[in-house]
């Protein structure tokens, strides 16, 4: 197994987490192959509290060999070595002398200075920064560089990126395939939906999640409404109020009410500005309730917002194979700022997918 | 042989033409094979004039055997039946009493009626309908059904469809290899571009071909141009003027002038109404003059009026991973119509294609 052999695997075997059993920890895998570049223990960090990848590596290493002094341990993401839900596995690694460790990309956080006391312990230590590795913990970089939580925006629209008509017709620009992919890949894999209260009002959303060949799961939403109107009486027999048992539906308010909310039901305090909210003043709140990873399905004014305020991190584009062409029909991006081609907003492509004659295109903000 | 890889075989050879060199005429292949189904001759439309594609096929089955009374042919489109500049392919199949005739395509000439007079001699005739031998002769296809060139579209835009910020700065959207892509592969195979005396001034147009690593070429330009702004004096060193050989630049116009024109300036005469040029009315000039395949590059008004008109057959949409974010910026489409969803324009992917991070989707409008 060659060094990039060995990186590639430590990359599949992080994926086979899934990410809501694991998060806020990131996905990390990792093998050990002795000495003769043969593959003896391999693991992956599957649950969240659980053992990280280096212990099962390790672990199934020594069922092979006593000896680790002479294997290398390939990992994906750099070592932890501060006590957290579990010990230090740098001090795994030092206590059983391997003799090198291979990470394809460093931990952002600066407790983590897992690459000094390995080399102070006389292991060898090589860097990859491999782009792959640090793609798949996109959200994890996120959450540590930013302090905020990862947010993927939603966009369907046409190809001349309209997402209703002039009177806001909007059912259906993607087709059912494209909709079925949202259920199944995007809102059942993050901590919370994101809207506003004029998209729940307008597109009568329940927001909940429908997979394929499953019954109908609950999710936490976020509603961004300044002065809480979806809490008037007219509104408590939206879609998006169905009973929930496990999750709950929380408002970004400029003003929390004083009176007794109803259950499931709770408000944190933002401040808002001409633009709308200010997502800065929400960041910490939001970790702190365990929101690590938001999808942002709303209109324009929303979705535009969070691009200006540099806060969106991924975008999936449905594009229907449609044109409205007509400059009156609704827009899914834009504001009204008067912008030079020089402020352009870069992104990366990802992948694209072809869904049954709509495509998708999925982007990294730069 | 089977059925299904002779039919895809006759496609696969049809493709080996340079359509540069065959227009107004069709992509075609043929193949013959025995009755034990082993190729014994094949052939393709190779130039505007030269044999067809059975001939060349019959030719070299002639070579193997005298006898085609058990032989199959297979053509991607319904042999001719007629005499133009070759003569009728029919006539050979008849003269040869070859046993079948498979048809993978049938020509929407009316004066093309081969499976009649086939099956009227004795041979056996099936007509497959192949989706690939179809879209292989878009171009045709519009020329003998709707009478008038084929337009392609071709878009540049960022993800929010902008083609330039809100001052009309547009260099550069799309990347250099996409911009060497249009060169390649859609200028360099066209009868000639179609912009507006608008976009000429705006973007100090050449419009020549600059194909990869090759010298310069001209190209036959269709300017609309309802008042003949373009020939005022002050236009007149314009990059657009360059001294061409053997190209024209051919302007639409509600007006043709009565003065002399300068060497390789024609005019053509085009009604116009509000929304602008009315594309019928130019149809049958322009084959005419031998415009079967247009390619038109041009700004939001154009594009949208022929998207409005139904006269556009392609589009080729370059996506650059930008956003501008701005709705003074200027659309890549848009009408002041008032449409609702449901008067949405439909098309169908037939590609896509990825340019150093740009995407390419290519459609036809169904």
């Amino acid at each position: 197994m060659t060094q990039k052999e060995a990186i590639e695997y430590t990359i599949n075997l992080a994926k086979k987490a899934n990410e809501n059993e694991i998060r806020p920890n990131p996905f990390v895998g990792a093998v050990i192959v002795d000495h003769e570049d043969q593959l003896i223990g391999e693991g992956y960090h599957q649950k969240l509290g659980g053992p990280h990848a280096e212990v099962y590596a390790i672990e199934q290493a020594l069922e092979k060999t006593t000896d680790l002094s002479r294997a290398t341990l390939f990992v994906s993401l750099e070592p932890c070595s501060h006590f957290g839900k579990t010990p230090p596995c740098v001090d795994l690694i030092i206590q059983h002398k391997i003799k090198k460790v291979v990470i394809a990309s460093l931990d952002p956080n600066p407790k983590v200075a897992s690459v000094a006391k390995l080399m102070e312990h006389g292991i060898e230590v090589e860097v990859v920064n491999d782009l792959s590795a640090t793609l798949l913990n996109a959200r994890f970089f996120t959450n540590q560089i930013k302090n905020r939580p990862h947010y993927i925006l939603k966009l369907a629209s046409t190809i001349d990126g309209k997402i209703a008509d002039y009177e806001k017709n909007s059912q259906w620009i993607s087709n059912a395939a494209s909709r079925q992919f949202v259920h199944d890949h995007l809102r059942a894999n993050v901590d919370a939906i994101m809207t506003s209260y004029k998209t729940v009002i307008q597109d009568q959303a329940s927001l909940t999640i429908r997979k394929t060949g499953g019954a109908i799961q609950e999710t936490n939403v976020l509603v961004i409404d300044k002065n809480l109107d979806l809490l008037e009486k007219q509104y408590e027999s939206l879609p998006i109020f169905y009973p929930r048992t496990n999750t709950k539906i929380i408002f970004i308010t400029a003003n929390p009410p004083s009176i007794q909310l109803p259950e499931n039901i709770e408000c944190i305090n933002g401040t808002f500005n001409e633009q709308g909210l200010v997502f800065s003043s929400i960041s910490a709140k939001l970790l702190e309730l365990g929101f690590y990873k938001i999808l942002t399905e709303a209109g324009s004014q929303l979705n535009s917002s969070m691009i200006q305020q540099n806060i969106a991190d991924e975008l999936y584009w449905f594009i229907a194979p449609s044109i409205l062409n007509d400059v009156n029909a609704h827009s899914m991006l834009g504001l009204d700022e008067f912008r030079g081609l020089d402020k352009k907003v870069q992104l990366s492509l990802i992948e694209t997918k072809l869904i049954d004659g709509d495509v998708l295109l999925h982007y990294r903000f730069d």
